[in-house]
Order: structure tokens, then sequence, then C-alpha cells
């Protein structure tokens, strides 16, 4: 997938360890869930640890099912500060009775081995729901996990996190803040249970930046409203979601701690990791071979813009018609329709675009006679765009989805995936 | 599938036809969409016609994108009368320039044959969307369409309005009001674009009971929103959708014109004919092969019910493990828990039941431990009841669904399906 780039960033490797002074590790230390045999060789434990104190700022999910490690998280960063993360794949920690518990000892576990405060640390666990636990694999593993701490250890950290991914999503960005040069990096996992209603998913940044934890949390909060927030991949909203973001300030510059020239330069570092997360993701939805990208134009205010830019990409008849390559442009309008949004359906004007060319479908809420081949080619790419405009105003939003395909159906009817 | 039987109505068979005094006819005209070509021998095209004048009462789709025929209709029944409904499938006849008049043009035509007035005719199309409607197959069509009108032809008509539909799906009940035996019958075509937000898709809906307009419209009215919207395929809100009611009154009852016990009667008896449509509609969306109730109980009123049991039957992830039969509770709180209603989650149990037994999955927001081979008898069947029981009140709702399987997509990702 190619990534787009925004304003003056430059792209590097290294993941969630580019920043200056973050190691990182991810190991297999034996997690399975009820029912299934530990055959797989993936690492399920992994550790991000800054070198000194961070800001830290996160987004939760919005469902009112919370994975116990989101409580335990909340609590932990509510003084703004963070030095470690600690996460697991395979089981989520969520509607267990002891799931608060576990996410605590979780914590007091890697702080004892860290040498830090557990208060410091912060938790997650993403995987099957409903299944307690079991803590003595995270017990047992923890001091080969925090002695393999490296600064390139990034690959392994991610391999820790990915559940039904079959894509490793992580990316970095330098940038330059009055005179400094920072760095920002971050891992992503998703694939399923993906629907923009919060954070979506869990995705780990970190930066060498200098900026304060209120700063910090409101680039976050914006940020993920125009990425993470526009993706989707099936309409479920998971229960343990959470992106989370560490400043260590390593980097030298100068403290952002209000809404100045640098707070926009930071928050524009971040919108282009978070961009580019939201793509990937959306790119590697579970089963999916597309990634559909709906920009919808011309409407009265962003909201609306926002609203029928989701409504298309959520469209199950919609996005199987964009894995059998038909262009049903009926479908576009019919889910353009049915969103709950204020405008004028015969002003809307549809097209469809990709590296195979691009193609008007429909002028003024009508569907228009079009050559099939030159749409067959459009929907032969494997990074299909459609583009609405409501005709109305000057609000504009892009929303991100991918293809419904017998893979989703395959992944998600296994057993406990 | 089992008919539900509600209070004191007979099933009888006749669909349409079981009133007395509706005939019908369904017959191929020879309607074909671009790209493809005529194999198939499926009836396209239908009439239902009342021997006498009828109250007429329709509710419609709340898409902004509407199906021309629904505009067309609207105008007509304004005056709450109707004599006679035609209908086609292949082609909705939605996002043309020139919809409104080829819909009012199938009006015009059917009114000369039959002798009636055009503003008379209820008018319906269901098929793809956005290609410019033929009207010459039906022009040629109406004569022998309107010849071969019998009091015995609801199956005829039946098979002309069938699109992706695999099962026949027409009901018929018996009642009494006042002494006199009254009857009532409907046909349903609906497998996909099959959401609850509106009527949800074409069903034509005929009784000899004597009703007033506006009393028929509130039984439709009422009926709509407990049976047709709490059912959904693939979220997915039609352009077409329309439900409509004829009543004839031959039936010789004292005139239903206002909220008395005889109204209870007649919408208890519409209520049995659209609650079993609405589960037959579930039962054969598209690539389905079970159907899912959901029923929410112990709500502080019956929307926060209903909205539960809604975001449980959407869900791509628990219809996924339906089709494979996987008793991932988790996904099942999940749903529960993104769902946009106030309720308190660590009150929330669920139970799962069907002919192959029922099993306890969560209480109080915790999945509990549960016997697996029991959990697999229960979902071998091909009719599933999640029981949902919020602890908090006396709110109770019921919705319908089915699975997500391989077939919806390959269904859906085929041209122009």
């Amino acid at each position: 997938m190619e990534l787009k780039k925004i304003g003056n960033v430059d792209f590097v490797s290294g993941g969630v360890c580019a920043a200056k002074g973050f190691k990182a590790n991810g190991i297999q230390c034996g997690l399975v869930h009820a029912g299934a045999t530990l055959t797989s060789k993936k690492n399920d434990l992994a550790l991000i640890v800054a070198d000194n104190e961070c800001s830290a700022a996160a987004v939760y999910t919005t469902n009112k099912v919370k994975g116990a490690p989101i409580l335990v998280t909340k609590e932990h960063i509510a003084d703004g500060k963070a030095r470690a993360v600690i996460v697991n794949s395979v089981n989520a920690n969520t509607c267990n009775p002891d799931g608060y518990e576990k996410a605590t000892k979780m914590c007091q576990l890697a702080a004892a081995e860290l040498g830090l405060d557990e208060k410091d640390i912060i938790v997650a666990s993403t995987g099957v729901i409903g299944q307690v636990l079991p803590i003595e694999p995270i017990a047992n593993g923890m001091k080969s996990l925090a002695e393999g701490l490296t600064y390139d250890g990034n690959k392994r950290a991610l391999e820790a996190i990915m559940t039904t991914d079959t894509q490793q999503k992580e990316i970095a960005v330098e940038f330059e803040m009055g005179g400094k040069k920072c760095t920002m990096g971050a891992m992503l996992k998703g694939s399923g249970m993906i629907h923009p209603n919060m954070a979506t998913t869990l995705t780990f940044i970190t930066t060498d930046a200098a900026i304060s934890p209120e700063m910090l949390q409101r680039a976050l909060s914006d940020n993920v409203k125009v990425t993470l927030n526009r993706a989707s991949v099936d309409g479920d909203t998971s229960t343990n979601d959470m992106v989370c973001v560490m400043a260590s300030g390593s980097a030298g510059n100068k403290l952002v701690d209000s809404e100045n020239e640098d707070f926009g330069i930071f928050s524009n570092a971040l919108y282009n990791i978070m961009l580019n997360l939201a793509r990937m993701m959306a790119r590697d939805g579970e089963g999916a071979t597309k990634l559909v990208e709906c920009a919808v134009t011309g409407a009265k205010d962003e909201k609306t813009a926002e609203i029928v830019a989701k409504s298309v990409i959520c469209s199950s008849l919609f996005k199987s018609m964009i894995f059998g390559e038909d262009a049903n442009a009926g479908r576009i309008y019919c889910a353009v329709g049915y969103s709950d949004a204020d405008f004028d359906i015969s002003k809307v004007d549809i097209a469809m675009a990709s590296k195979g060319g691009k193609i008007v479908l429909g002028k003024q809420g009508c569907v228009v006679a079009f050559d099939e081949d030159e749409a067959k080619k459009v929907l032969a790419e494997d990074e299909i765009q459609i583009l609405v405009d409501l005709g109305e105003g000057s609000g504009a939003a892009v929303a991100w989805g991918c293809d419904l395909t017998y893979d989703y159906v395959k992944i998600n009817g296994d057993y406990r995936s």
C-alpha cells in the first residue's frame, strides 16, 4: 500500500522503536484459549519501555462492555504519565469476573521486572472475549521478555499483538520542531471487529517529542476522529479498543504546552501516522482483497460528509459488489440515500476512480450510462476510490473500508477466532 | 419454518387470493437488465385486482433515494382507495431520469386493460437500481396478464415479484369479526437489501374485511414497527420498500372505523400475517442457512429492548459465528455492549436456545463456563434463539435475522444481482 504523505514529514523505519529511547520486545509465552491447542509459534506477549518518564494519552472504545485492561490503564495514566506498555494477544481478558485483578497483576509483574512503579504501566489485551486469562504463562515469560528488550525490537513486539492480522502494520515519521529533529512511530493491530465509533483497535504510538499530557491528549483525540474513527471493516465496535501515545521529550524540543505552531507540527506528524494506520487497517480487514476509500465533498458541513462516507463503506451490498468487481452504481446511491444525514439526493453525483482510471457513475441522483469495460478496469485495482459530491456546500470527509469476501465469513465462522 | 400463531386466527392457503374477491396473475413479459440475457423462465410481471373498490394503506422506505413507483403509489392512494396492484421484478425503476413517467405509464396500461381509473392502481418495482425500465415488454404483456387473472392466481403473481428469493413467501389467515368470517392473505419478496428502518421489502396484503382507510393505515403502521421493521438481513435499507394492504369489505362485517374491539381483532390478524412474513424473510435472507431470533427482556422500556435486539442480529461477527455454529458468547456481549441504548452491562444475562436445547452463556456481564457439546447441539438447528435479559425492567422486544454465509457474498458479488 502506498503511504499518504501530508505536509512536512519523512517516513522512516523502526515502528515503535523509531523514536529515541524506546525499547521493545515480544515473546511467545504460551497463551492458549479453551478448546485450542498451542500450534503456532507466534509471539503473544509484548513490552514497550521508554528510557525516561513520558507524557501519556489514550482514547478507548465506546462499547459498554469494556475489557478489564482498559479500566486499569485509565487509572494508571490519569496523571498523564507512563513508562511502559505490557500487552498480550490470544485472550482479551474481557467479560471475566477476575479481569481487573489479572490486568493489574500484569502491570505488577512488568513493574517488578523493570524496576518501575506499576502505576506507570499501560496494559492491553486482545483476543477471545469471555475466557479467564491464565496469568502463569505471563508470569513465567516476564523475565525473558524484559531481558530481550532492545532499541530495535519493534517487529517482535508487533508480532505479539497480531490476531487475525495478515500484514504487519507499523509506521514512523521524522519531523522538525523548533530546529530539533523529532521522531514518532507506531504499531497497530486490527483486522476484524473494526467499526468507527471510538478509537478502533489496539494502537501504540511512541515519540521523543516533548509535549504536555494535555496537549498530547488533544492531538490524539483530534486525530482519532478523522482517521481511525473513519475506518470500518465489519461494523462491530470492539470491547478492547485503545490507542495510546507516549511522548518522552528526549528530542530536546521546547515543550509543546499550548496550541502554538509547534502543536500544529506535532499534530500533523500524528495525522500522518494515524491516517496511514487507518488505511493499512482497512486494507488488512478480515478477508479483504481491496482497500476502499469513500471521499464525500460538497456537503453542507463535515459531519454530513462523514455520515455519508461511512454509510457507503459500511454497506454489505456495496462491499460485496467491490469484491465482485461489479459497478452496480445503484447500490452506491442506495447507501448514500439511507445515511442519516440531511441533503438533497437529486443533487448528488457519484464517480469511481483508481489507478485503472476514473468513471462517472451518476449525476443528480440518477445513474448514467457508462462503459462497462472502463468500469472493470477501475475495479480491477486493489485500491478503489468512491467519489460522492453532494452539490451543496464545502464540507468534506473521507472514510476507509474494504470489500466483503468469502474469507471474512470463513475467518469468523471458525471456532473462536 | 413453523408458523407462529398469536390469538384467535386460523392459517389457510391462498396467499393474496385467500380473501374473497381478489384475483391475481403473473407472467413472464421478458424484462432484462443491461448486460444480462433472458435465460430464466421466471415470471416478472404481476397483477392483483379486487372485485370492488378497497380501502388502501401503505408504508414506504425511509431511504432518501426512493423508487419512482413509490412516488406514484403515494399519490394514487392519497384518497385511501385502490383497486389493483401492478408490479414487476428485474428492474427497480429507481435512479432513472424517466422513472416517474414509466411508473405512471405502468398504471395507465393496467388501468386501460382493466377498465379502471389509473389513480386506483398501486405500482411497485424491484430489481436492479439505475437502469432505464423498458416499457415495451410490460405494454406487450398487459393483455395476457389481465386475461389470465384468476381467483387462485396467487402463486403466479408471487413468482413474478421474486428476485434473489429462494422460497415463496406467502401466508393467509381466517378470523372472525362481529360474527362474520374474514380472511386476510399476503405475499412478500425480500432476501437482500433488508434492514429495519421502514417497511422493508415488497409486501402485498389483501383482505375482505371492511375497515376505513384511516384505521387500516393505523393497523399497518403499528404492525410494521414490531414485525418487518425488526428484521434485518444485511443492514442495507432498500430504495423501493413498500408494504401495502387493500381491504375490500366483502366479508360483510360492520365497518371498523374506530379503535374498538374489532380493530383489535383486525390488527391481531394483521400481526399474525406480518410476524410470520418477517420470520420467513429473515430465514430466506440472501445466502442464509439459519433463522436467528433475538429476544430481549428486562429492559427499562421496549425501545431499549428493540435497540439491543437489533444490534445483536445485525452484527457481522455474530452472524458469521452462527453460520460456523460456534458459541462465541463474547461476541454476543460485544454486540449488546455497543448498542446505542441505556442499561447496565453488569446486569446482563445471555442464553441461547433451539430445538436442540437451551444453554446459559453469560451471567451479569461475564461469560460463564458451559458445555461445548451442548452448545453445538443448540447451534446445529436451523432456528436459533438468543435470549438477552437486561435485568432492569419489563421492556421486551424481538428481532429477526439470519447467518452471514459464503453465499451472501457470492450472490452479491455477482454481476448486477
